[in-house]
């Protein structure tokens, strides 16, 4: 296939894109994948009893070990995506008819899990500044509570959602689903591998996290990851036996299906661990550089940024409605306009012809970066006569 | 993590390992995850519906319709592995306490996705050349039938085993579940990607395959095809509604959890298809090694081959009870003598010490490195005193 082209966004560009960032190879992992790149790459060394986490060479063991002290829980195993860490909880608990919680800024793919169960979301309220709060929580469970006549099964709240980047009361959602005695799913997507996380300090019965959006990996890579208390229904092992055969395979877990994660992306996720493990140290920096940027990008007359102010994550919605969409009006190239220019000053990754409600993400990128992008957007109002303050 | 060693068995040595030949890396493939590394790298121009087989730049929706005439179906998608194939079927068409007819030498992942949707496995039992033929299949539906009152909800079969590459009755079976009006997935996790396989005339309504098995691909890796008459329930869209909210997210697919492989993996599968299909129509070839090694290998007194003779698939589980375990009594090394002489004579991927009944895989291999093969093991037994005929 000669059409795939060779992709070289990362190395040409600012890249800007909302999800991509987090997700981004260090050096390390992109030598795993160069190494570890064969299919089954990860079996050469397997050995009783057979399964991907107790693999001694390369030390997937360990890794798996570190990892879950890493985010203050017991266990955790590997999955390939975020979604599938939710399926595999969901699908343990969640029956035919069952509600689940979640936010009203949920992913779609926690939807997708509950469905695939035979279970009903439940939707908590934000309030008017876009939050999920633990009053609102609570409200929430004794309406499903009034309206289905059963609690809840479970409780999965984004820290901070992907529409917005807006941080979510999780602590005190973890507190309210400890007192009606639900389990929580504390879904760091967007948190676990960029910003320090410990299920512990949260009290979460679970934490998802995805590789590719946080944890410097290829995609699919992801981790689940809980407590003994919840260890052995999740992570349960096959009961099932052949009815001829009598075979067992017991030490496979069933919604796992077995081995998850084989191959270049566990090991590239091995690889990106410790420099994970450094970057989320430096997460306030992060914080700096994106509420610099807004401050900026407030100065052109008729921004607006939809995200809650002051900035606590990197991931921002805002709004060129009044700014570059009134030049995309008339503009030949209506709103294709705008990414022109940001191309023409090496910035990819906005939504390309969008000029109203758009998302951006600055994470990872140097204080330089930073201050090309911010300097590139007054630049560009300035160029069509847009006032910068 | 600096004990993550640099991998080199496919550089350095020949590799024998029963799993991994179909799923080493071609190097256009290599050349993919080098540029596709980033975690959501195939997300750059994903527009309007959003997801991931619509995208067409890079040409992913393409390479689904052309991945679909390739197997003789109407409509496939990519998965994280086989295994989330059969479990996207499985959990579509089967109920708790439903029957799924497997094989008897069913691979562990199908008990694991039958066990997840809390169906139950009847295994069709064996003849004694441990092969699964058309008329025990019917034999267990009507078991199943009488012993629970309904008919299995499906029929899984491996086209060749994982434990002796025997090839079972694929296409009897087929038709066999047709009169039963029964559906019938069809599991080459061993065939696709080495061997044609076409799904029209295999009569499957589902065929699952393997990346990282079979098709060049890193793990994990896999798809799932079906016909126009499954493609809407298995394929089934999102019907949820959020209750606050309303919102929808229509196009994404249920069971797939909306996108599956967004990634290298899948920008590696794209770029080995070209080499998969050519070789293809090189199995003969492939199946005219492993014979001549097999002749071989039985010239060594004691030997013995497991699997169906003459062989039909390269990967092959043999015996040498009779010859490499009788030496293995009395060395000090145990079974591990053989893996040092095999290791010394540039050959891996035995299991390491096992000198009864192990497996072993000549996918691939040049015919030179089939003689090296062939001529190491008959070395070793001179070696040690064991006659050569």
């Amino acid at each position: 296939m000669d059409e795939i082209e060779v992709r070289a966004r990362e190395e040409l560009f600012i890249n800007i894109n909302p999800i991509q960032p987090g997700g981004r190879l260090t050096p390390e992992a992109m030598k795993a994948l160069i190494t570890y790149g064969d299919g089954y790459s990860t079996c050469d060394w397997c050995k009783k009893p057979f399964r991907l986490d107790k693999i001694q060479r390369p030390p997937i063991d360990d890794f798996h070990a570190e990892l879950a002290r890493f985010l203050g829980m017991d266990q955790v195993r590997v999955v390939p995506g975020a979604r599938r860490g939710f399926q595999a909880v969901v699908n343990s608990l969640v029956e035919q008819g069952d509600s689940v919680i979640v936010s009203s800024l949920a992913h779609y793919t926690e939807f997708l899990a509950v469905e695939a169960a035979g279970g009903l979301v439940k939707e908590v309220p934000l309030t008017k500044n876009h939050i999920v709060t633990a009053e609102n929580t609570a409200q929430k469970i004794e309406e499903v509570k009034k309206e289905t006549g059963a609690l809840p099964k479970l409780i999965m709240i984004d820290h901070y959602d992907y529409m917005l980047g807006n941080e979510h009361d999780v602590y005190n959602i973890a507190k309210v689903a400890r007192d009606h005695e639900i389990p929580f799913l504390y879904n760091g997507a967007y948190t676990i591998g960029v910003m320090p996380v410990n299920g512990k300090e949260i009290g979460a019965d679970f934490l998802v996290g995805s590789g590719h959006k946080s944890f410097a990996s290829p995609a699919p890579s992801g981790l689940l990851a809980t407590t003994e208390k919840w260890a052995d229904k999740v992570f349960r092992t096959t009961q099932m036996v052949g009815d001829v055969t009598e075979r067992r395979f017991g030490i496979k877990e069933v919604e796992l299906l077995g081995c998850t994660l084989m191959g270049a992306n566990l090991i590239a996720m091995m690889a990106s661990f410790p420099a994970v493990q450094e970057r989320v140290k430096h997460w306030n920096e992060e914080i700096k550089k994106i509420n610099y940027f807004a401050e900026e990008f407030l100065r052109i007359d008729g921004n607006k940024i939809l995200s809650e102010m002051p900035r606590k994550h990197c991931l921002t919605k805002v709004d060129t409605t009044g700014s570059f969409n009134k030049i995309a009006q008339t503009h030949k190239r209506r709103g294709f306009f705008f990414s022109d220019e940001l191309k023409a000053k090496r910035i990819v990754g906005e939504f390309v012809g969008a000029t109203r409600a758009w998302k951006l993400n600055t994470y990872g990128l140097t204080w330089d970066q930073v201050k090309h992008l911010a300097q590139a957007l007054q630049d560009i109002a300035r160029k069509y006569g847009i006032n910068v303050a």
